[in-house]
């Protein structure tokens, strides 16, 4: 029979959308160090698996469950369970959990656009925010941080890149800040040419060198397009010109990001490639806890490596430079782009090489010019998502 | 005909002790950008070249000249001059050059155990130390850091790997700092033996791989006692443990130091090996202004490495550890052996070996016991000099 005892005083709330997902899961190994953290809210979209030993575990008295196709499964198990929190289901449940009452912070580890209206939602009733889905500040990141500066919340990266920056930021003033030096492993492609792209598998770009993530962002990191959507991450996060964020290719992974000051100091953070770090930072800022994940060892490393990222070859860097610089919702269409092209990509609908052209191709079709509102925005989304799939075969 | 205009109101007002060696004249760059902090003082030791150039173009209104024999040469010079400023002479001169009413921070750019007294009635005086002089910390860093404390005064690291673990540690607590990572080029003797360094000559010592400075520094550098007498300022410095400062051998010396943290996570400063970097931080701290150094172009730079310190064949390093450890007087005997030995080898009068094996012979004869007062200090200091001297041949 399950069983929960009630909640604490001295301790944080939480709440996290997309538990069942790489950030989600590596999220829940953080709580079982942080004693002082309680999950109060999870939603998962089918992982039923998940959902159950979340509850065993953490006592979370709200949960979601977003793909109704599963609803009956689920709420079968609950009932076995004897579950006595509270249940909800698909888009609603969503956005439910993303705006309980009880939790001060939510962890925003859904991937894609699904996270844009749930972290509004969120920052809207005051929470603050934990942001692990890149693609809300990429799709809405003028609309999200207006939003979030208006309620007096904070937007606490967990990206490795983004906390990297974070922490960097925290040796001098924003005033001082003068370029921010992203860096990028390459990806599994680093040093090959467009010829060898083009006969790239989903096999081969699953395969990440440094980094175990979900499949979607294993790809991106295999076409930059993830470092791309990172550069616009970072300058609605940290407020800076695109001019001023450099990409760094460091295939070794350990420096995750730098920053440097008016003074021509670097300020860098470096770290085993492991979420756990980003997740707990972003959990107790501004303290830090007793580490999570393990310790970086600099002599077993031996040397760090940096080179320009071959622009050339991977397009979708630039791509994102631009949809950035251009500004209106051409963030939004450069994501949707991607999302769907990086899907039919995984769906085998198309090759490789075909999730760039896809991109471009959207990029082009649409008005730079529309204003980026949410309503705007989703609109954009459905549009560019159908005439991605009218790109692809069969 | 000499000729300065008045005082300003929204400066701040330094003095320089040393200010025409190394450190010195490269503070006297970094003052040529900042227009608001005003020179009011600067003692040299002989060179009355700096002296003069440095009366013209910073109006400087004390001055004081160590050196006794180049008094007469001082007097007719600058009587010459038409100078109208005070003039200050021999030990007394440096220490009113390091207690002027005007000056808010003391520049102790001065080299070895001659920085210690001056240094100790600035503090006394309430005068922000800008540290250069690492062997103040090393003889009395216990009495020096007690002082500050008492008397409210900030000692900011001028040294670039104290700059570097000072800017990083602002990313975090000093109850959450875990470790200081104090890395270390090398020097030129880097991965080789102890038969080779049998007949390491002066001039081959006196060739740094990457940084410009004096002689002292440059020699300590070649035996790694450099490192040693950093590991006993950082102890000092940042209220560590020795076993929680490590070295790390990287030979470009581009990341000047690093500090780890509880949760794992590692904050490194980078930068060109430029001096003029951790002096304008010192001078301007907290901010960070318009940058003297150069920029650093890690492309350029390529790779980093990192590799453990060989302790067996430049023992220096763990003396330095013994004796931090030991406690009592036993680093102002590390520091005063050390002082002395390099004199003598750059004086000719002993081998390359001979600078540790001395230092060895001090460290064993001394009584570590003894309580670490200035008096005895001083005392220490002349009696170490004395014996190391009886060790030197001719």
């Amino acid at each position: 029979m399950w069983f929960c005892p009630g909640l604490e005083c001295n301790v944080k709330n939480i709440s996290i959308i997309g538990a069942s997902g790489s950030i989600g899961t590596q999220t829940l190994e953080v709580l079982r160090s942080e004693k002082e953290i309680k999950l109060v809210g999870a939603s998962v979209h089918s992982n039923l698996m998940v959902l159950r030993s979340m509850i065993e575990e953490f006592c979370v008295m709200n949960v979601a469950v977003t793909d109704l196709k599963v609803r009956d499964d689920a709420e079968l198990m609950l009932s076995t369970m004897g579950y006595g929190g509270t249940v909800h289901y698909g888009a609603e449940g969503l956005e439910a959990i993303a705006t309980l009452d009880e939790a001060q912070v939510v962890v925003t580890s859904i991937v894609g656009m699904a996270g844009l209206t749930p972290t509004i939602k969120a920052i809207e009733k005051g929470k603050d925010i934990a942001l692990a889905n890149k693609e809300t500040l990429v799709a809405a990141g003028g609309l999200v941080t207006d939003l979030a500066r208006e309620k007096g919340v904070m937007i606490l990266p967990v990206d490795s890149e983004h906390s990297a920056i974070f922490q960097s930021l925290r040796a001098g003033n924003h005033s001082e800040l003068r370029k921010i030096l992203l860096t990028a492993s390459g990806g599994p492609f680093r040093g090959k040419d467009r010829q060898f792209l083009s006969k790239v598998t989903k096999e081969m770009a699953l395969k990440h060198p440094n980094w175990a993530m979900g499949a979607k962002i294993t790809i991106d990191s295999s076409t930059l397009m993830n470092k791309g959507l990172e550069v616009i991450e970072a300058k609605w996060l940290f407020d800076v010109d695109y001019d001023d964020i450099e990409v760094y290719v460091h295939p070794e992974s350990i420096i995750h990001s730098m920053v440097e000051f008016c003074d021509n100091s670097i300020i860098a953070q470096l770290g085993t490639p492991d979420m756990t770090l980003p997740i707990q930072y972003a959990l107790n800022y501004p303290d830090r806890h007793e580490a999570v994940a393990g310790r970086l060892d600099l002599f077993k490393a031996g040397r760090l490596t940096f080179e320009k990222p071959d622009r050339e070859t991977f397009e979708a860097l630039d791509m994102a430079y631009e949809a950035g610089r251009a500004g209106g919702i051409m963030t939004a269409v450069l994501n949707s782009a991607n999302e769907e092209a990086v899907d039919l990509f995984l769906k085998d609908r198309i090759g490789y090489l075909d999730i760039t052209r896809i991109i471009g191709e959207c990029l082009r079709r649409f008005d730079q010019r529309i204003t980026p509102t949410l309503g705007n925005i989703l609109e954009a989304d459905r549009e560019v998502r159908a005439y991605a799939r009218s790109m692809a075969k069969g």
